[in-house]
């Protein structure tokens, strides 16, 4: 088995050295390579996916991601930018499905912005599609409009798009994944708008009817949003299109107010995957050991699970984890009163210590 | 000067029904004409925007909207289901400044799901550009994949567009209403993947050298969806595209915990405008009298300030609705222990006595 360690940029090297050494103490035989990725692969080599990055990351049986990006890369033209890197990785080894789980820790339920009741043990999923809609969609660029409100104006554009079987398969993957939970399902669209979102919502419902044990609704992108803010205990299994679960993994991640803790998967049909921290680079306290690993740590344990087939191992991941946070061991993120503040080290050596 | 009055569907003639109560009690001269709209028109006439009430709304100086849409319109085609009519009316009339607070009030700070502290004095103005973007961009249907993950299969596609001209008379709105709060102005765009969004965040920029007074900064609108959650009180006046707009402003105004409350205006270049509450048409409350009227109350005191030239008049309105606040009556979405319940129409009579 090959673990492709792509650190990045930012806080990236800090946090994923904590969890490579979370891997290392589980004594599995695996082997783990580090290449450059983002704005560093763009120092290093002019590029933030070097070709022997991609390449490796390919072989790999699973990726362990940290954050890319930096202020200072934002006059780069856009295809040397440190994003450019992840939407590369998405794209070509066809990481279409995205899990990010929204999850609020007991013990950290205080950190969020919202009442405690309404978050006390929120639990959500949210399904993500990653290779598709907006974000790939050819054709996009500048132009004269050729028609419009400004019919010869300076024009940007962009083409949603997706096909059934796009949609089939990751509704397929959320009805599957609901089945592991509570049974339900909630696809997110803008059908009441939107072409693209109209045969989303119809596609999944046929697919739902292969699931009559997994109930089903809809609910339109704004009302979502609305509604994770006021009552997101609602929500299980949240399936959307990628526009728009950019945008509401977000916010269910801060909903939580410890998005220091998420982990993220993204998966090809292969089970190959990029296991990545949902939190970004946070270059304002980069090289401070301060960042809070225990998301990147979490990631590992979502890649034991899904790519490497090694369930057991991400349990003892987990309840690792569930033991530092009952020691009261809080990195500056989740710090409160009455815990003990640690650096992002210390966090990683409390859980090997309880692995 | 005439005010078209279009009522629509669900609570929507509750809710007007007691606007008009209130513009009537103030004593001005105008006249009003009311037509059907949404569902109601589609009932009555077979559309959901007919001829007749087009050319009301064409030529009044301001339009008065209730909501539109039930659940029982959703099996129709899209041409022909309620929002429709809302779409049609902002395409024709070329309403494309579209301005959602989010505000909230004093008295009802403990309706929000968040903190007290974190929305206590809240008071956002989100810009929403409102007949670009994806929304309105062509060509958008149905077809065979032309390529992609899987040409030749059956896909659903939509463009997003922007052009110079439309991006920077939507920058310069936001611009001005920050001249009259507190000068600040954060721009929401995803430059970082979306073509148009490039665009918009260079022209925004540029826009922004001609108002030196006001600071403007730019957020990813994935960032945008955290940071309300996270710290609502740093944003004042946000402005973004229709799509994002309209997920960003429904996130900001379920912050506050008291939807039924949030006015809103959709302006063209002439400052014809319409005028509608933030919320929807509820058709699980319609016809049982507990509506939230304040919101279209509120909403017909901003047609009096931008389209009606009546600034004192909108003045009167928004006092009247601050003393019957104060006097603690509230209708059912906003109640809570030791207040007064009162139904749709008591609400609007408070008003009116307090007028
Ligand atoms: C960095 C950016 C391109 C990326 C995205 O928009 O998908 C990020 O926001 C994410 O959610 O992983
Ligand atoms: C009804 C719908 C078409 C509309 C929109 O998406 O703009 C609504 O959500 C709004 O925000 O006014």
């Amino acid at each position: 088995m090959k673990i492709a360690v792509l650190p990045g940029d930012g806080i990236g090297t800090e946090i994923v050295a904590e969890a490579v050494k979370v891997l290392r103490a589980l004594d599995l035989r695996f082997e783990m390579e580090t290449a450059p990725v983002g704005g560093a692969a763009y120092e290093a080599q002019g590029h933030p996916l070097p070709e022997a990055t991609l390449q490796l990351a390919r072989q790999a049986d699973a990726i362990l991601f940290g954050a890319v990006g930096d202020w200072k890369y934002d006059k780069l033209e856009r295809q040397l930018r440190p994003e450019q890197a992840i939407l590369g990785l998405r794209k070509h080894l066809g990481l279409f499905a995205n899990f990010r789980p929204a999850i609020c820790y007991e013990q950290l339920t205080h950190a969020s912005s919202l009442k405690p009741e309404l978050v006390a043990g929120l639990d959500i999923l949210i399904i993500r599609e990653l290779t598709g809609d907006i974000y790939f969609g050819q054709p996009r660029g500048r132009r004269q409009a050729p028609d419009g409100h400004f019919p010869g104006a300076e024009e940007a554009f962009d083409t949603m798009r997706y096909t059934r079987p796009e949609i089939e398969r990751i509704a397929h993957v959320a009805f599957q994944a609901a089945r592991k939970r509570s049974r339900r399902v909630t696809s997110v669209d803008k059908a009441n708008v939107l072409e693209t979102f109209q045969l989303w919502k119809d596609v999944v419902t046929e697919v739902g009817k292969r699931y009559p044990d997994v109930a089903l609704d809809h609910i339109y992108v704004d009302n979502a949003a609305m509604q994770l803010v006021k009552a997101p205990k609602k929500f299980d299994v949240v399936v959307t299109g990628n526009m728009f679960g950019d945008i509401l993994s977000d916010e269910a991640a801060m909903l939580t107010g410890s998005i220091g803790m998420l982990p993220s998967a993204s998966l090809n049909a292969g089970n190959q995957g990029l296991y990545e921290p949902s939190h970004g680079s946070a270059p304002d306290i980069a090289g401070q050991g301060v960042a809070n690993p225990l998301a990147t740590i979490l990631s590992a344990a979502m890649m034991l699970r899904y790519s490497l087939n090694q369930p057991e191992a991400a349990d003892r991941i987990e309840s690792a984890v569930q033991h530092v946070l009952a020691q009261g061991l809080r990195t500056a993120d989740i710090w409160s009163q009455g815990t003990t503040k640690v650096g992002t080290r210390q966090m990683g050596d409390a859980v090997v210590a309880a692995i």
